[in-house]
């Protein structure tokens, strides 16, 4: 074997017992006279081995004292689970939406502009705040959050036939975060989480962090599909399903009663705990099916936010669960965020909430996105962008584009140009949503958007 | 064998079966013949079993379909780590100081009276708000947090010899949850991490959500003990050290220039992170050695939060560490409560911080607490409680309790008349912290106090 072999075979077996943890971070490295021996080659091999393994960073060599193994570099999260391109990763579309320029347009992202926001009930609130009881703008809140708000959230759950007492409601830092601390108490690493394909991207993103294996179960006009739904549970015997029901994002779709009767009984034959994000409840012309209601917080966890009607600004989330679960679920809250939500955000949301003007604002709303909706889906028809289903509600379309275009070629053309799209792969764990793409008809008004759509349509693909 | 011992015996077999994992939750039993053929045993024995186990929980009967393994209940956290007498588990003293009544005194606490907080810049922020921006009020902000306050932070890291770009600063949803972050960028279910012993005892429950394995070094009135750090970095091999150099919690203790010097040496032998939470700082008379300082945020993050000094009840903390550090994090903040902190937040503490009244309202804090840390001293010495050291600045005594009494015992029964205690060993990895007890010489300013403690004192131990 020629010199430069045998160099590049003790890289190799250094390398692979650094790689299987048989030489730990900080450990000295065998020997230059005794592994020269071992593998039969010279020490000033084994030398040159080292000393190219220092130079990649794999071992560290200390002066006077030695070679060491080195410490990989943390993983990133996207190392985590499968690389991507960044245009398909479930973070892009996050990281772009929330740190693009503020007056770019972002049909990609997953709000309501400020203007539709109800900022004078919340200015308003903040001028409660300055005048609140020294202790909430100074201390630690309570671990479950303030009595009056978990009360008002509780009389809303009771109103869509969810009986509940204000302790089984927390409030949390937001809604990720419930979905968060969920996942800390049930999921281990390794374990299977299902999730709808398409769901939304942050779900993906926040199971990977807990080192989830996701499995996706694909999603009709009615909800997941109910046979694949139990074939999925009885195969890969998921610990958890996390789905959002009322108005489904990025489809739109409602779920049907038939299949959430469905669902529960196959998530409770093969004991599978449904998380339920209700995010999107508020933008309902009428309520649709709850599996929370129907289950009776048996098996399933329900989630909330104020971010889409209220303010995503004052971060406040909550999580409605059985009582024992609401207990454990306050220890890891303490242990990771110390206390609960923030008493500010809370007595802020409590008096926006409180506030006459909300019932109206959210009228309004949902009258105002009944018309955006319309208008987008003319003017994405006219570049040859239809919608999947015209949803009852919401935001989001969820379109199919012409001729198959690679949604992800298309999202880069037009991020160049300076407007933030939502390519569907990102939504798609299976990837098989490629010529997809979810637009938020209230990020559509700015005139920029459908000229640089349809020349980002019109770039030949790579 | 007796019926009721083969019955036992089968149970005990299906038991062993799902803890090994043999049978998955929502597996189905082996079928009463099969298993009865095999056990050697009648099928009413095994059909006994199974309705017991079905009983106790541990499986479930499906009519017609037989029956199915129960999956466990989710852990709580007190069962992730070794259960502890909740009276020196971690979680006891959080819970308590944060749940209970507020006129209740805590001398157990982690944080000043509401009226010694500055109540009125904090209206002035409050009133700021009403005025701000619509998008501060509603959107969600930039994934590093405003950039004004991360200047901010950054000019201040400069101060203390911290050479840093606002890009290197991110901030957070609360000190803790930095750390949580760091955790979760660093730590992998089953790793190391070193405390000190005694440490905040919130550093052990957040690691054990992660699933760390903690592993205490004995503090010195000069900070860890160099020479067993460094035993336990090569024996262990952590990920991380967690520490708070500048008036250390529990103790008060000061790190010594030498010390701090040696540990980071040890720390860069065995490749040992730390993270330094430097949340006690402002209260300190004049700055000590900062690891962070030292190292140039090399192997060190620095961590810090404004709970203790402007509002615990505005949550905000920040990280500043390396550029590509700071990137993953933000994915992994991302990811785990969608955006950064909140903008809200932020903008209230940027308004306090930037309001002219705020140093002095830190000059004011720091002689108001050196009154009462001396009044306390005598105060505690007239029932035989003294200090382990007289600490420079902040608000904790670190005390013995006379003639050894046990801490927790003491602490129980001041619960009974209404008084928070924290008890040594929720402190002490090791629990050898049995007599010694945290005082908040801030929160002793109740008559209750004193007199309640000498009665919980003169209770026998158990």
């Amino acid at each position: 074997m020629a010199e430069g072999g045998r160099t590049a075979a003790v890289m190799a077996a250094i390398q692979g017992r650094i790689a299987a943890r048989g030489l730990a971070p900080g450990e000295r490295l065998p020997s230059i006279r005794g592994l020269a021996t071992a593998l039969g080659v010279s020490p000033s091999t084994v030398v040159e081995a080292y000393e190219r393994l220092a130079a990649e960073g794999v071992v560290r060599s200390r002066p006077g004292s030695g070679f060491y193994a080195a410490s990989p570099a943390p993983p990133t999260l996207a190392e985590i689970g499968p690389r991507l391109d960044r245009a398909v990763d479930p973070l892009w579309v996050s990281r772009q939406s929330l740190d693009g320029e503020p007056e770019i347009p972002k049909p990609g992202c997953g709000w309501l502009p400020a203007a539709w926001m109800p900022v004078a009930a919340l200015r308003r609130a903040a001028r409660g705040l300055a005048r609140a009881e020294d202790a909430v703008l100074t201390d630690y809140g309570a671990t479950r959050g303030p009595l009056p708000l978990r009360r008002l959230l509780a009389r809303q759950c009771a109103g869509e036939g969810l009986a509940v007492g204000p302790d089984q409601v927390l409030l949390t830092g937001s809604g990720t975060q419930a979905i968060d601390l969920i996942c800390r108490l049930l999921v281990r690493p390794g374990d299977t989480v299902l999730v709808d394909d398409p769901c939304y991207f942050n779900f993906q993103a926040l199971l990977r962090a807990h080192r989830a294996k996701v499995v996706g179960v694909p999603y009709t006009e009615a909800g997941p599909d109910p046979e694949l739904f139990a074939q999925a549970a009885a195969t890969h015997r998921p610990r958890l399903y996390v789905t959002n029901s009322a108005l489904h994002n990025p489809t739109g779709a409602t779920l049907a009663p038939a299949v959430a009767h469905r669902l529960l009984n196959a998530a409770a034959a093969h004991d599978v705990r449904i998380v339920e994000d209700d995010i999107f409840a508020p933008f309902e012309p009428e309520p649709s099916p709850r599996l929370a209601a129907l289950d009776g917080l048996e098996r399933v966890i329900r989630i909330g936010s104020f971010s889409k009607t209220l303010s995503a600004s004052i971060r406040c989330g909550y999580v409605v669960a059985k009582a024992e679960w609401i207990e454990a679920l306050i220890d890891l809250q303490v242990a990771t965020s110390f206390g609960g939500v923030s008493p500010v955000a809370a007595e802020l949301v409590a008096g926006a909430l409180g506030d006459g003007q909300y019932r109206k604002h959210l009228d309004a709303l949902r009258r105002r996105l009944d018309r955006a909706r319309r208008e987008a889906a003319e003017r994405l028809a006219g570049l040859g962008i239809r919608p999947w289903l015209m949803p009852r509600g919401g935001f989001y379309l969820w379109c199919t584009l012409p001729g198959d275009r690679d949604a992800a070629a298309v999202a880069r053309a037009a991020l160049r140009e300076g407007v933030v799209l939502a390519p569907g792969d990102v939504f798609s764990v299976s990837h098989t949503a490629g010529s997809r793409m979810r637009f938020n008809v209230a990020q559509m008004g700015d005139a920029r958007v459908i000229p640089i759509l349809e020349r980002a349509l019109a770039v030949p693909e790579a």
